[in-house]
């Protein structure tokens, strides 16, 4: 039998937002490599005797290289597993998967892609905040605000222009930067933002503020990652639609 | 008993999209109002004796207005119907749920949201299409195509800039004048690009050009809609990373 690997999205953290195909992916694995942000919740729908790997990062301290990553699903493949490589959202998103599905692919292995609900929509949908809207945004822009060096290559002059909607993934701990870039770039004091902590987990908290005062109630609600940045008029909607802890 | 709306995402087309929740949701309905992007095969598991209500557009006949819609949700929920309002896609992604949750609010029905994985996520899993990429792109923004108004109000200039991708939703019948747009803001007839019909269905079809040739080709293959466009480097990856169905 010849290993294959289903590359699976498991959505923003709660696992009613698995779909049916990622589900039967994890019922089927022989081993299930996983992030840092897929929910314990979800991975428990693995099966009882799959082998369970943790491949993601631990804050601050060595992790498992991409390299290694990839190396490992070829090695499971071609060892005969059936392997779930299980990624939180999306793994088209930020995910890197195409990075190790490149090396599925230059090894010969078998592979499916299963899309998942990337954060931004699970974020948004659990906050009661349309991310497109008539009357506030007609696009949508994504971008990762994790690391330094790769928000240099971001085109903040387009992201600070009214009329659209931004979402930071990861945004949290540059947050002072990606604020202060943007007032730089034009946006408005007075332009409105949401931070959404533990998105559609029990557990989820939403900050609402404007880029004037967002640093400020980000430290005073004492935020902690994994977090994701909302920008745009649209995030003013979570007054108005918010459902989900409505009781908080 | 008083009424409630769950406004659901059914996903890209695939019926293995759509999440537990939403097929909870489905299944607890009275009452199940649909548009057209909406497969048979998500409506067929809705309960057997749910009222099924069209209020999607049919092309070129006049159809049912926002504003009919929104009342016809919130007379509904005022009847008592436990009532699952259902888009393609995600519900806060081009699905002008937003519009529908405002009436809701304003009426005091209770709501909840469930979000779906968006037609480009999906289209571009089973496409083998990277949305993001280390190496090709380090943002990602979705923009509608559907009306020339609408387009009107688009960042030209921003999306034609290389280092990351463009997604448009419903850019068929405005295929011309995307890339004409795009063409007169900077971007090279070499950028690679890639339309997807009927995504994640088993007619699937993906065809893969530069915005030099993109016109030609997608009137030689007669595509029709729905279709999905994706712009950017990325696409390229199409070629290695296919694998749904990869014997067509």
């Amino acid at each position: 039998f010849a290993g294959e690997v289903a590359l699976v999205g498991a959505g923003p953290g709660d696992p009613g937002l698995l779909t049916l195909r990622a589900l039967r992916a994890l019922q089927n694995a022989d081993v299930v490599l996983y992030d840092r942000l897929v929910s314990d919740e979800v991975l428990d729908l693995a099966r009882r005797d799959a082998e369970r790997i943790y491949v993601g990062k631990a804050s601050g301290n060595h992790h498992v290289s991409q390299e290694d990553t990839n190396a490992l699903l070829v090695k499971l493949a071609k060892a005969g597993k059936r392997v779930c490589r299980l990624k939180g959202g999306d793994p088209f998103i930020f995910g890197r998967g195409g990075e190790e599905l490149e090396a599925l692919a230059a090894a010969g292995i078998r592979f499916e892609v299963v899309p998942g609900v990337t954060a931004a929509a699970g974020c948004a949908a659990y906050a009661g905040i349309p991310l497109t809207h008539r009357d506030h945004a007609q696009a949508l822009t994504f971008v990762t605000g994790h690391c330094k060096g790769e928000s240099d290559n971001v085109d903040w002059a387009a992201l600070s222009r009214p009329g659209h909607t931004v979402v930071f993934y990861m945004g949290l701990s540059q947050l002072e930067t990606i604020v202060a870039r943007l007032r730089e770039h034009g946006a408005p004091g007075t332009r409105a933002a949401a931070l959404i902590e533990h998105g559609t987990r029990p557990t989820q908290r939403v900050v609402t503020a404007t880029l004037e005062d967002l640093v400020h109630k980000a430290a005073e609600a004492n935020v902690a990652s994994p977090a994701l940045l909302i920008v745009g008029e649209v995030t003013r909607l979570h007054d108005t639609l918010h459902w989900f802890n409505a009781r908080a």
